[in-house]
């Protein structure tokens, strides 16, 4: 075991006690995963951020398909009186979007104007409910149609005043579930079904626990009856919404008409559904495991497990070296990982090596090989694990494969463990008075579990600490019997966080 | 084997013959493949559509990957002033697009109305040099960095006047390539090669021969040096475009100010290239191999390659069946095809047998299997091949695996060779007059190879019969050696034909 300072000069600057926000601007430009565009609240998703997300939507496509739901792709474009029909139903419906009233552009004097003004004004989705709703519409007759299981993955825009690369950005990627059903209790078990999924896949796949639980009436989704969602905790204390679903009950299925005929012959509104999660889940990512050296990957998402980096200063060893680094990368690639081959690179670009190392260090690789002259003589490599970047371990060749998949493992399960105990450790459920859970939420420094009354004041009780009522956790329950806010007999367990 | 007739009323009506238009619009129908959405030319991709893209989508991002390009994403929104900067340099920009000039929807007098008129007005992407080039002109310094080879996987838009679903749509998905090199010979090579990986995966996977070759100068894509497209024959006799890729010599490089420091030290513009494939593709597949009773699907393409139809009229035998059909899926997934597992599906819908099993001829299954209390009786299956709709084959389970894999091996050539010969007996290399080539041209009943003087007025010589020069085929050659327009001595050679 050799030990190797870590040079401070290749860590991310700010760290992320001194500037939380700072650091994670930091970590998503050096990691390379995005960059903000000139485009006014637009995203620009680099190769390794996109990487992620091609790993996040391959692995939750697969749980999406299995549970029998099938993918579609529905306009992107909706006329402006289908938001209309919406809105009328639906308060708070928000109204941040892109408009296209044209659909050309012109000369004139030599510049480009917009010409062919559009009859009816058409938005950009911010969701698909209304268009998928007018397609449900027509396609549902009657019970034997039902239940209707469709998903898609997509862009979506919300025009943002104040942008955050992967966590509120003008546009973004995410999958939004849209189901329609015969009666209430089966819209009511797929909402619990796919809330259950998204649990299990951040805790499995992305290594992040979560705190799941019903959504109180004001941060429900507008339009839904119930909405779930899973809280995940960041490094600064802050609650990150990773994900929701919601029961719609017959509300969308009334504006957009959705009936069929049971099997009695009577003519219903079905009862629809929807679930989504988005490339915010990448900024989750980034901020549950990140460390002062980058990002730390879960060893499931990370594009690539294993990088290979050969070191020879000397030209006449070179192609020694990258003959036995593609070697080794052949070898690894018949080792597997959670039921799946390793995913290998072998970085032979001309820079530096050093530089190359810290590189993927800051990318989050779970582990990075070296190899050079001296590791052909001894039939071996050396081993840097994401876990202890300023260690090497040396390994004979004929141990590597198994020592990289237990590795991967051990990586996969104490980046979870590490996360976990965070979490733990960042939830307050002493029996607060309202003053002390106001300065402790203030401060943002974690989650509160307190009970709550159940009363719509109470629920906003700590909007002037910028902290809200997250979610009614089902797993977990506080103590004392008296609302945190107003003091009275209250039985309901509530998070109460600042949040992303 | 069972001879059955074919029930004239399943069939596709029209037929091709009749109306092939009419036919088309049908089969996308009656395959539920898509449908055109009330957004004014947008169309709605139905699960089994998606399918179909969703496999075009994995096959090709394996060769694409594979060649060294990373997949990305960028803004679908594009600030007027690039366009601007674009259009000042580029002839014939094409001028129909979204224009969003609105960031609100505001509520005025009970109605929604377009409020918070942008500074700028954008436009949704009509494909993505202009916004891919800002962002590689930031991350091109020198040398090092090049080559710089992205892709993306996205929708586009492109306003349309006269919308036909999957051919010309104003959204549609598609996959384009972005790359940028330090040399013109690099760049020209990487055209070459993602022009001939786009030829092989329309003939292994799509099983669409094509007829490719670089366009003539006013087929060029607005702004490149060189375009190459690869032509596919429908069956209507018109050519489809299929592919392109194109050469963009430093025009973009210098439009987006993309340069880089050469190894001597020399500031120097770059050489793009772009390239793509939309899924104007499954139109093709229709178009190039389906029959008068619906589409019929290259194994290597349907999203199902098996489908597995239980029968059983009592409902004392249901379970026996269905157990049965299970069994044989089960078996089914063991065995392979081009390197992959089988997509076998089980249709247990409550549904009549016989509107089962005409669904999925329409849909191109390859291979249908029936099941009922005989064949669990005599240990076997019916299997129909989408070959020969008409007739089932009896087959025992032990022979069964075997016998699909030959069967969708024989579906897949057998697709190839039909398209093949249609094309082969539908191009005219006769050394014709002008008149006579006019007047077949005018048919729209195939293509016209024909020796061309590479002047610009004969390149566009056949507009008044619909008809343009598709491309200059590298591996055909014209009889003759005067130019079929103007007859002077002529020693290119050129493919002429109506298109989609």
């Amino acid at each position: 075991m050799i030990h190797l300072s870590s040079s401070n000069k290749n860590a991310i600057s700010p760290t992320r006690a001194n500037d939380f926000p700072g650091w994670y601007q930091e970590v998503v430009k050096s990691a390379e995963l995005a960059e903000m565009a000139h485009v006014r609240g637009c995203m620009v998703i680099k190769p390794w951020g996109y990487g992620l997300w091609e790993r996040i939507r391959d692995l939750l496509d697969v749980e999406i398909k299995s549970r029998g739901h099938e993918n579609a792709y529905f306009p992107m474009f909706i006329p402006l009186s289908y938001i209309q029909q919406e809105a009328q139903h639906v308060e708070g419906f928000a109204k941040e979007m892109a408009v296209v009233t044209h659909h050309r552009l012109e000369q004139r004097d030599g510049a480009l104007v917009p010409g062919g003004k559009l009859d009816e004004p058409i938005v950009v989705r911010p969701t698909s409910e209304a268009i998928i709703g007018a397609s449900m519409s027509q396609w549902i007759q009657s019970y034997r149609d039902l239940p209707l299981l469709l998903n898609q993955w997509a862009n979506v825009v919300r025009w943002e005043m104040r942008p955050r690369v992967f966590l509120r950005t003008s546009e973004f990627l995410w999958q939004e579930g849209h189901t329609a059903h015969a009666s209430s209790q089966e819209a009511m078990e797929e909402t619990m079904e796919m809330f259950r999924v998204y649990e299990t896949f951040a805790r499995d796949k992305l290594a992040i626990p979560v705190i799941s639980g019903e959504k109180s009436q004001t941060e429900r989704f507008p339009g839904a009856d119930r909405s779930f969602s899973i809280e995940a905790m960041m490094q600064d204390g802050k609650a990150l919404q990773a994900g929701t679903s919601h029961y719609l009950g017959q509300n969308f299925a009334k504006s957009a008409s959705i009936k069929f005929l049971d099997s009695q012959g009577e003519l219903k509104f079905a009862f629809t559904t929807s679930w989504g999660v988005s490339t915010r889940l990448i900024g989750a990512l980034i901020m549950a495991h990140g460390d002062d050296d980058g990002i730390r990957l879960p060893p499931t998402i990370a594009p690539s497990q294993i990088v290979i980096v050969p070191i020879s200063r000397e030209e006449t060893t070179q192609a020694a070296v990258l003959d036995y680094a593609k070697h080794i990368k052949q070898l690894l690639e018949q080792a597997v990982f959670s039921d799946e081959a390793l995913r290998v690179r072998l970085d032979d670009r001309p820079i530096k090596s050093v530089d190359k190392k810290w590189q993927w260090i800051k990318k989050g690789v779970p582990i990075v090989i070296e190899v050079g002259m001296r590791d052909i003589e001894s039939n071996s490599v050396s081993v840097r694990s994401r876990l202890s970047i300023g260690e090497t371990d040396n390994v004979g060749i004929d141990a590597l494969a198994p020592m990289i998949e237990n590795e991967l493992v051990r990586i996969q399960s104490t980046l979870f463990k590490d996360a976990r105990d965070f979490l733990d450790d960042h939830i307050l459920c002493d029996n607060l008075s309202f003053e002390s859970a106001s300065s402790y939420l203030a401060s943002g420094k974690g989650f509160l579990l307190a009970k709550w009354c159940g009363s719509s004041v109470c629920e906003v009780g700590f909007r002037d600490q910028g902290a809200t009522l997250r979610c009614l956790p089902s797993s977990l329950e506080a103590t004392g019997s008296t609302c945190v806010v107003c003091s009275s007999p209250a039985s309901q367990d509530a998070i109460f966080a600042q949040s992303y």
